[in-house]
């Protein structure tokens, strides 16, 4: 796929999608210092390309200029994604001001760029598609949409306010597959105006998953078709406080056409209380001595009941979910419940499992992965799964979440020697927060730094940064989470030696202004301004 | 100063304002878990009145209610605070939604309350007047705006969506007289919009002072009359990021209606880098060895220039700010540069200063609180000021924000015991976050926790919290002090006793969302809901 300039005074090359592996290199620790405010020689790429340079020969972007498709592209005016971004994209260059042509036939300017010339020259432009775990790699229908963001951080205005842009040859591809954020909608309910917010965001960051941890212990505002009283009776609010049929289609197709894929996530056993209100019998009942609490536990996993839900459950989750991925959780399981009740007991005992409720644990996950399997999609599970020993599809991707720098260096050693895919998060838990640069230990992270061969590294297809909603409502979300995730953003994306912190610093500063007049208020890195401020409160 | 309702169903004795020093008490450590969610028994009040007692008796306020001068009352149509008042808490009340009021004539149900009367007995209204120190001790013209902010606190929606309240009895007034925050608007600059907008949620916590730190070492953005080089030279931009006359005066007249000082900050000696740029000669030039190195330091104090300026300047200010305070910095001077000065070291000798730079220090503030009173303002100034015993007037405020907690209650003591009223901040520094609840430890800090007598105590006249601007803006400025900010407004406000930690998570997740529906983005304290989320982004 190319974008070619009519004037050829620039060439975004999209390279090949071969995840370029680097040998590793050790990142000096930089002391946390005053950064220097001076402007970086990439000016305000973000996240960094493979390979860029940019000339001193600069061009105008006239009143008249336009983004097209190539002729014999094989996409063009029907496809959605391209002609949507046509459109989003002339307006972030233009700032919404509406420049009146001044007709076709005005001649342009020596120094003038009037076209942006689209070619798309895979015979499958996947224009309908959905984005999948692969289409990086294959080249087939995405990197447009990330050439564009790049084209659009090329464009700056000189002296007098002209949009200009300096002649740029750049050869780019995504270090990592998997590029994600997640968040929390349990905790707290978002509005679908914040989530579309934050895919609008992701995609001037070169994310390309949202992983949309839905329902939780606190709430569950997903709107099942097949089971209604979930969220009639789980959710904050059965009107205001759910996500409809249509709203999740809209969050799907927006995300869609900004090439990113949306993993939903049902976390089972634990994290379940909210469940329990509209599905009778799906909590394990907890005991005080021999007599019901009147509280509930993980899901039940000795009740034939329960697998059925499931499986109609999922089924329905298949569907309305077209990525090949669905997030099943099987985090932080809590065995005191399951401990009290005298039937789980009598379960163990019948099964063999001793006093082993990791046994048990297993046994639900076993049962729920067949059921899944049979809906066609592959799963991701956080590291406990993996810990507990069960088994597991070998296109599993184990998430890692816990412990310290060393643990979790080493889980990833231990996944990856098993021969799974893994994904990174424990560094990138966005919610925690402190004062200061944080952004500098979430840059420093690299999800292959683990002892470990090549081909070890090669399955660590990417990572996430996530917000876990305990403290994040629609009030404070997009500036706790912009432009911290943008800095998980560039480890994900750029090449593994792009590491220099003030270099960083002034790019990311700027890309945090772009954001800002882009309507995100993202928040800012250290004193200092951008030219125009953010307009809301 | 009496709210009467018409029908006698409510009644807002606003008592008398001597404040009411109650005996230390013991606060007990309360173990950082997951807090009880239940309705307190004061419902959403924040800050919690002095006494208040709610009865079962529940009134609906219908289509037709008023707030209303009552008969005889010594303020009416005329008086500017009141009229806005009714109409800001209208709409607070009944969310914006023009109700039809079904004429004069319709018989109200005996349930209903019709008006709420306002009766201003004092003789001075103050009308047209500004809010000072002295104003909450002498209930002339500001209680009756903390009496509505009550009233309409005490209004909640029934299972029907009606309007009602109980009745009633309250008695009320603050702790402290002086109940601040701090916003930065030189390390970014704030919109006025913004600014604004935390005037309005100071009001709703019954704040009354704004401490404008307006200018410090990273721009200058108050354009002034006398030398407007200052903010030319200075703002980060000289048009877009300015705070023109008519700008200063907005944000003093709002503050107003709202029963709010504008108390500005001018920061000297340090913290000036900005002014150095728009006055030539007022900074020290710095030296490396024996020639300037081109670099410079605090204001120079030994040319006669820079008090020809210093007293210009503030004559300015104490004729565009029209609080009978100005705060006049002092903190962090670095004595370095002042070292590395070859004039400065004569002038040390001169003076028989030896190498005492504290004293050098001490000369200067001494010299620009002459003039500052010549301009008949009393001034606060940080602690350093006093701790280098500068020679200073007795009603100087003296603010405290330095050291760990033993460290600032040992300087509270000290202070008071040399007869200086003052202010506290140490532990309210809210621009330091952390994860989590930390609005703790924020609710838990007292200012006259220290150890000294009554008479010691009595000299403390409240606290501020800041919110410093390294990384806060437009973007996240509001979330990050709201509801965090509400912590220190119910200490400065309600009565000592007032700690129960579990009783204030209830009221304050209910104020919270309160402000969110007022329109303010005040952030979640920990996972909920409320009724109606936050609208914008």
């Amino acid at each position: 796929m190319l974008l070619l300039l009519k004037f050829a005074v620039l060439l975004l090359t999209l390279g090949l999608c071969q995840g370029n592996r680097q040998p590793n290199i050790l990142v000096e620790d930089v002391e946390d210092v005053e950064p220097a405010f001076e402007p970086s020689r990439f000016g305000s790429l973000w996240p960094l390309p493979q390979k860029v340079k940019i000339s001193q020969d600069s061009f105008k972007l006239g009143s008249s200029f336009r983004i097209v498709d190539g002729k014999g592209s094989s996409a063009g005016s029907s496809c959605n994604i391209l002609q949507n971004a046509y459109r989003r994209y002339y307006e972030y260059i233009f700032g919404g001001a509406k420049r009146q042509g001044l007709g076709k036939n005005r001649r342009s300017a020596p120094s003038e760029l009037t076209e942006l010339r689209v070619y798309i020259t895979s015979a499958d432009s996947e224009c309908d598609g959905y984005p999948s775990v692969k289409s990086d790699e294959s080249c087939e229908s995405l990197l447009f949409l990330v050439g564009l963001e790049t084209f659009s951080q090329l464009v700056y205005e000189d002296e007098y306010g002209a949009k200009s842009i300096n002649a740029t040859a750049i050869s780019d591809f995504p270090r990592f597959a998997h590029r994600g954020i997640l968040l929390d909608t349990s905790r707290h309910f978002l509005p679908v105006k914040v989530i579309l917010a934050n895919l609008e965001t992701m995609a001037m960051n070169k994310f390309n998953v949202f992983h949309w941890h839905i329902v939780d212990d606190p709430s569950f505002p997903y709107l099942s078709r097949t089971f209604p009283q979930l969220s009639q009776q789980g959710s904050y609010h059965p009107y205001t406080h759910v996500y409809t049929p249509a709203d999740v289609k809209m969050v799907i197709e927006f995300a869609r056409l900004r090439g990113i894929r949306v993993v939903p996530e049902f976390d089972t056993p634990g994290h379940t209380q909210s469940w329990g209100k509209g599905q009778p019998d799906l909590l394990t009942p907890c005991y005080s001595g021999a007599t019901p609490s009147g509280t509930f536990g993980p899901v039940n996993p000795i009740l034939n009941t329960t697998y059925d839900f499931m499986a109609q459950f999922f089924k329905e989750i298949s569907s309305v979910f077209p990525d090949g991925y669905v997030h099943l959780g099987g985090d932080e399981v809590d065995f005191t419940c399951w401990k009290s009740n005298p039937d789980i007991q009598k379960f163990m005992d019948a099964q063999g499992f001793g006093k082993d409720y990791s046994k048990l644990e297993s046994f639900y996950i076993q049962k729920l992965l067949n059921i899944v399997t049979t809906t066609k999609k592959g799963y991701i599970i956080w590291q406990e799964v993996f810990d507990n020993g069960v088994t597991l599809k070998p296109d599993t991707i184990i998430h890692v979440w816990k412990g310290n720098q060393q643990q979790y260096q080493s889980e990833m050693a231990k996944v990856t020697s098993s021969g799974y895919h893994t994904l990174l998060s424990t560094p990138w838990y966005l919610n925690r927060i402190s004062y200061g640069q944080d952004w500098h230990a979430i840059y420093k992270a690299d999800p292959q730094d683990f002892n470990g061969t090549e081909k070890q590294k090669a399955l660590v297809i990417g990572g996430e940064a996530c917000l876990w909603g305990e403290f994040v409502d629609a009030t404070n979300l997009t500036p706790r989470l912009w432009p911290r995730a943008s800095a998980v953003g560039e480890r994900l994306w750029s090449s593994k030696d792009v590491t220099d912190l003030n270099d960083a610093f002034n790019r990311l500063s700027v890309h945090r202004c772009r954001m800002v007049e882009r309507g995100i208020p993202a928040e800012p890195l250290f004193y200092s301004y951008c030219p125009r401020e953010y307009k809301g409160l």
